[in-house]
């Protein structure tokens, strides 16, 4: 019986653990559940698992919470409450599927409590990856990726010696905007970029995988979960997202993992591992798919991507810089306050004013934070 | 240092593993060669990498060797001398590159002998898999495959437990004919099925994959490598050999080896297992490659596949007179002597004679082999 805390359990990746959980109840038990904002689900969630607790980010939900859930779960609020799950006692996993930097705080807690950290939130390696791997090493911990990519990643490359790597092959959709100009891109309703061709996931990382700053963040993150250089990490456009990823070895074999875009199949791994399980879905039949293709990323139409790659070499607290610009700017994109390109151009222009340096604790991070969000203000 | 003994060493498999040694003389060593007629290939093969023994098959061959070779190598001929290099005392591993099913007989003495078996020789398998295989377990020595199907197998079950595989899928190019009617196949030159579209092979193999029928040997070779039942493996033609095979896990990830059509990696990675070495080579590129297409297999147009997965399950015997009667019509085919889908029907016809039963000694299989190719001069 394995028990598991999942953190953000009522967005797309939680709603697919718990289907999981639910079909191997006899294995898997929930421990903690949290929601940003969704109080009506996590509700039904806490009656169904009835964790130990439960975490609302707002503290009146919290109150609603605690007035109506009819198990008895603790209910908690904001990040001490994500903190609480994070670092729960009876936990022997914590998922992390928070959206964005927040979820830096609780992932550290996650590996300084000694518990495996199963991470969906990218964010916390791009900002903190130094940190986190650093307080995984030292307590013996494994951090376990979700993303389908890096999940498929560390499969390919169990049972190898990984001096033999020369380098990982990230795939990417391209994404709704892959096949048009930067005239058309740039012309775009947000509405297009909303809608992924291959997987259905959330607004903030959907909207990533349309700029593909998605596939820049995972570069950042396959850096630090694989141990790797930034020559190491190549970009491979595949717009039926079958192929999840690869690996090259010095003797040019190439290891992949491929499956239909399915994010049950890397959660599942990530919760059995080392053992896989069974999961009823639909095998993937290439003969049926026919053709698979591939091409180079196009950096000039998705200039994100190149930026993630500037903030990787640069290092230390840039890649902060990049990612909470980010985050600032995806809702201004949605909401209509800024153009594709001009997201682009405000991320470059904070890097550009922003000195990276080697930090040594979170509170270096969230300043950062606080000062390039500062800086976004001034420009809209 | 790797004392290295090669079965084989004047053909394809063979001369590209003397590459490897040549690239790599400071690892590996040669301790044998062996020729059927190439004799003075393996005069030049002899004098640079002065083996203890070398072996032609023929008597008189042997002896102008003997004449003519100015390295103290002991020359041996026939059997005896393959036999002699399959169990020579200093060779850690033997690569049996040899053709047809004259290997099964050297394939045994490796085993038992307790060296590692390098296997390019599918054959011996076929025919003699549960003799081989239960050898290689009583004396607890690796049998490795050289075939790239199954080297890329090998490589994707690393790490894993096989109780959660649930099938192999083993690609296949479709060879020459892949695109042709029956009739425009029947028709056909047999200079047509020499030409291979990815791979440079001997023509044994090549007419072989003209006719499927060495995907169908390669099926019988998989199922005794990695003991699997039969309805665990599965052929899917991808015309680019570019996904050189893949497994399929309970959880449904798929895991595939891909790589440039070139046997130096496969031969490679058997030499130097479970280790990984440098290979200067091309490397793949999906991108400049920008398609890889997949089709079901045709058994109407390519029977004798089918007459593989028959012989599979009959079991026992079954699979040494598909081999045998393959063995002796492929010449026939080449020299025009009978046409594609006869030989589909011979050896149809052979196997419909024969009554499979549980073979206990090489002897059985030898005297079912004399039998077979008895039938099929009286046929013709």
């Amino acid at each position: 019986m394995k028990n598991i805390s999942i953190l953000g359990s009522t967005g797309s990746i939680g709603k697919q653990t718990l289907e999981i959980v639910r079909e191997h109840s006899d294995i898997f038990n929930v421990v903690a559940l949290s929601t940003n904002k969704n109080c009506n689900l996590l509700l039904e969630q806490i009656d169904e698992f009835q964790p130990e607790i439960a975490v609302a980010t707002d503290a009146e939900d919290a109150a609603w919470l605690k007035l109506h859930a009819k198990a008895r779960t603790k209910i908690y609020s904001g990040m001490d409450g994500l903190v609480a799950a994070a670092s729960l006692s009876s936990a022997d996993v914590v998922l992390n599927a928070l959206v964005g930097s927040i979820g830096l705080v609780p992932s550290c807690k996650v590996v300084e409590a000694g518990k495996t950290l199963a991470l969906a939130n990218k964010e916390s390696l791009v900002v903190g990856g130094e940190l986190i791997m650093n307080i995984a090493k030292k307590h013996e911990v494994d951090v376990l990726p979700v993303d389908s990519e890096h999940s498929a990643i560390f499969q390919c490359l169990r049972g190898e010696n990984r001096n033999s790597l020369t380098s990982v092959i990230l795939t990417a959709s391209g994404g709704p905007f892959r096949n048009l100009s930067k005239k058309e891109i740039e012309s775009s309703h947000p509405s297009k970029a909303l809608k992924h061709p291959n997987w259905s996931m959330g607004q903030k990382i959907t909207v990533d995988s349309a700029t593909m700053m998605n596939k820049g963040l995972e570069v950042i993150e396959a850096k630090w979960l694989f141990g790797l250089k930034a020559e190491q990490i190549k970009v491979l456009v595949h717009p039926e997202s079958i192929i999840h990823s690869m690996v090259e070895f010095s003797d040019t074999s190439v290891i992949a993992q491929l499956g239909l875009p399915d994010m049950r199949v890397p959660i599942q791994f990530a919760l059995t591992y080392p053992e896989r399980i069974c999961l009823t879905t639909n095998k993937l039949d290439l003969a049926s798919i026919s053709k698979l293709n591939f091409e180079k990323v196009d950096t000039d139409r998705f200039p994100n991507l190149q930026l993630a790659f500037d903030a990787m070499e640069k290092g230390g607290t840039m890649p902060c810089v990049l990612n909470t610009a980010n985050e600032k700017l995806v809702p201004l994109y949605i909401e209509g306050a800024v153009s594709f390109y001009q997201m682009t151009e405000i991320i470059n222009k904070t890097m550009s004013l922003h000195q990276a340096f080697n930090y040594t604790s979170i509170q270096e991070l969230q300043e950062i934070e606080t000062w390039v969000k500062r800086q976004i203000s001034e420009y809209i």
